[in-house]
C-alpha cells in the first residue's frame, strides 16, 4: 500500500467546501487512487477531518494492518456487523464535524460515494436506510476535481495500457480471415493482452463483425466472419488499475464505395476532433464539429453523439456525455485524458466504423498517447 | 432472440400480485432469461399486462426489429431520449394498470428492477427522479420467485461452464510451481477456458497464493509461488450466460501439519453439507452444521457463515447470505443450483483453504454438477 496524503488533503479540503463530513470509499479505484494497489474488498472511510478508516474481514485483517502500521483498522467476521460499524464511525463523523455549527438550519449533513456503474443500488439503498441521519451525495464534486486531470505517472500507465492493446490489436489482425468467428479470435486476442502484461479488461472484448458493426454496443460476434465484413473491435486492457481504449475497424477484403466513404469521414473527424482537444473545449462543441464533417459527407442522419470522453482508473470518467448527458459542457483542461473515437458511425442494416484512441489533453490540441497504425485492409 | 412467453406469463402474474405495473430491464441476466440471447445493450420494459417493450437505439434498431418481428421497439438516438420515453411508457402504464381501483389510498404503484451487483445507484436514482408517481422496487420478489429453481437446459449449461472451469483448473495445477505468479498462471488459465468455449468469467480470475490463501476476497497474486505455499484459485468461467464456480487449494509441496488440518476439516465439512443440501434446509442450517465440524478440529474461532449460495445466469443469486445477511433462512427448493465452499477456512496469518463446486438440491442431498478432483498436492 501507498497512502496518498496529498491527494488525502485535497480531497478533505473540497469535502470541507461541500459540507461532507466524509466519503464512503467502495470502488477500486477511488480505493486505488488513495491508497495504492491493495487487493481486499475496497472498503474504507475517508473523514473530512482525520485520518481514513479501513474496513476489512478477519482473514483479511493480518496483511492489511502489518501493511497499514498506524492506521485505524476495523475488523469484521460478518457483513452485518460490518454495516453496524460503518452507521457508528459515520453518526460520530457527523457529531464532531466543526461545520455542523455554521450550517444552515435543516441542512443536512452530506456523505459522498462514487455512483457510477461499479457502484450497485442495493448498497446504496442499504447505506441511506441504515443512514438516515446523513445525506448520501455522489461524490463526483470531490473526486472529478481530483481525477479529472492526469499526473504523469498516470499518464503512464495508461501509455504502457494502451500499448499492450496494440499488441493485442496485432494479434487480432493476424487472426481476421474469413470463417474464424469473433469467439475464436477473442480468445487469442485475450491471452497476447494478459501475456504482455495486462491485468485484464475493463470491458468484456468487442469484436463486431458484418452486420453487427453498427452497433453501440459490443459483445463477441459467434458468427463467422464473411468475406467483405466490416469488423469493428475495441479492446480495453488494463495495467496498474488503468484502463486502455484502443478501437479499430478492419474490411475484411476489398471496401466498397459506402465501407470507403465511412472510414474517410471517420478519419476525417478525428483528425478534427485531435486539433480542437484543447483546455477550454467542451464534448458538445466536439461533437458539432464531427456533426459538421459528417454532413460535409452526406452522414449528418448517421451522426451521434459522445465522440470524446474521459478515461482513467475507470473506463470512462468525467465527461461522459453518453451516461449523463449533462457532461457533454464540462470544461476540459490540460492534462486530462479523453478518447476520441467513442460513437459509432454506422449506416443502419449495412455496417458500422469506429477508431479509438486516448489522447492528452495539451494547449496545442490532443496527444496521442500511444500511435496505432489506421491500416484497415486484411 | 428467443422469447420465452411461459416466464413472461409467470413473471406478470408475480408483478400483478406485488402491485407492480411492470419490470424495468436493464440487466444482461433477466434480459437473457426471457429473450434469449441478444447482445444490444438490456434494455426492455415488461408490463404486468401484455407485451414486453424493447428499448434501443438507432444503429442496432435494424437488426432488433428483424429478430423480434411484432414487437413494439422504441428507438433512440441518444440516452436522454431514451430516458424520455422510459418515463412515458411507465406514465401510460400506471393509468392502465387495472389494479389501481383496488389499491389501498395513498399506495403507490411499484415498477420492479434488479438491484443486485449489476445495477448501478445513479441509475436507479436517475429514474426514481424522472419517474415520481412511481415506487421502485427490487425485483426479487418476482425473479427469485422464478429464476432461484432450474430448468433442466439451464443445469445443462451450468453443467458444461463448470466443465470448461474444470480444464482450467487442470491447466492452471500443471502451471503451479515454485517461482511462478498468479498473473502468469491466470493468462494460461483464462486462455485455456476461453478456448474450451467459454465467453469469459462472471469474476476476475481468483489465484491467491501464500499468506493471501487468507483472504475472503481473491485477486491474480503479484508474488512468484514458493515451496510450501497455500494457493486458493477459483475459476468462474461462463457458457451461455451460465456462471461456473470452481475453487480448489493446492500445497506447493507437502502440507505441514496445519496446511492438513484445515484440508481435512473443509473435505469433512463439505462432505456433510452436502448431504444436508435437500430441499427446506436454509443456508443458516448449513452454516451450523459447518461450524460443528470446525469445532469438533479446534477450527471454531474461524468457521465464517456463507458456505453456500445460489448460482445461475448471476454469480451470486439468491440466498447469497454474504451478500444480504436475511438470506440465511431462505428455505432451498429442489432443483436451485448451490455453490458448496464459498467461504474460506482461514487462520489469519497462516493461511487458509477453500474446495467450492455447484451442486443440484435433491431430496436425497446436493447432487454435484461435474466432478472434479481434489488432489491438492502439487
Amino acid at each position: 500500500m501507498r497512502i496518498n496524503y496529498d491527494r488525502i488533503e485535497k480531497a478533505q479540503n473540497l469535502m470541507r467546501e461541500q459540507g461532507m463530513i466524509g466519503l464512503m470509499i467502495m470502488n477500486r479505484d477511488d480505493y486505488r487512487y488513495f491508497f495504492g494497489d491493495f487487493w481486499v474488498q475496497p472498503r474504507a472511510i475517508l473523514p473530512a477531518y482525520g485520518d481514513p478508516v479501513f474496513i476489512c474481514f478477519k482473514a483479511e485483517e493480518a496483511e492489511l494492518r502489518s501493511a497499514l502500521g498506524d492506521h485505524q483498522v476495523k475488523v469484521f467476521s460478518h457483513v452485518g456487523e460490518q454495516m453496524v460499524s460503518v452507521t457508528k464511525t459515520f453518526r460520530a463523523l457527523a457529531q464532531g464535524f466543526p461545520e455542523t455549527a455554521t450550517l444552515k438550519e435543516g441542512q443536512p449533513l452530506k456523505v459522498g460515494m462514487q455512483m457510477w456503474f461499479g457502484t450497485p443500488a442495493f448498497l446504496v439503498d442499504l447505506f441511506r436506510k441504515l443512514n438516515p441521519q446523513v445525506e448520501l451525495v455522489p461524490s463526483d464534486p470531490v473526486m472529478d476535481e481530483l481525477r479529472m486531470v492526469k499526473d504523469e505517472e498516470e499518464i503512464t500507465c495508461m501509455r504502457v495500457a494502451q500499448e499492450i492493446a496494440g499488441l493485442g490489436m496485432n494479434r487480432l489482425r493476424e487472426m481476421l480471415q474469413p470463417g474464424r468467428t469473433g469467439r475464436e479470435i477473442a480468445a487469442e486476442v485475450l491471452y497476447s493482452m494478459m501475456k504482455s502484461g495486462a491485468s485484464g479488461t475493463s470491458t468484456p472484448l468487442h469484436i463486431n463483425t458484418g452486420i453487427r458493426s453498427c452497433w453501440i454496443h459490443g459483445s463477441v460476434s459467434e458468427e463467422p466472419i464473411r468475406e467483405g465484413d466490416l469488423v469493428v473491435a475495441d479492446l480495453t486492457p488494463m495495467y496498474r488499475g488503468y484502463c486502455a481504449n484502443l478501437a479499430r475497424t478492419f474490411v475484411v477484403g476489398e471496401p466498397d464505395e459506402q465501407q470507403q466513404l465511412l472510414i474517410d469521414t471517420y478519419l476525417e473527424l478525428i483528425q478534427a476532433v485531435r486539433e480542437a482537444l484543447k483546455p477550454g473545449i467542451t464534448v458538445g462543441r466536439l461533437d458539432r464539429i464531427g456533426r459538421e464533417i459528417c454532413a460535409r459527407h452526406g452522414l449528418e442522419e448517421y451522426h451521434l453523439k459522445g465522440i470524446s470522453h474521459g478515461i482513467g482508473l475507470r473506463f470512462e470518467e468525467t465527461p461522459a456525455s453518453t451516461i449523463l448527458p449533462q457532461h457533454s459542457s464540462v470544461k476540459l483542461r490540460e492534462n486530462m485524458v479523453m478518447t476520441i473515437g467513442h460513437t459509432i458511425l454506422a449506416i443502419p442494416g449495412f455496417g458500422g466504423v469506429r477508431f479509438e484512441d486516448l489522447y492528452q489533453v495539451t494547449p496545442q490540441g490532443g496527444k496521442i498517447l500511444s500511435e496505432h497504425p489506421y491500416a484497415f485492409l486484411i
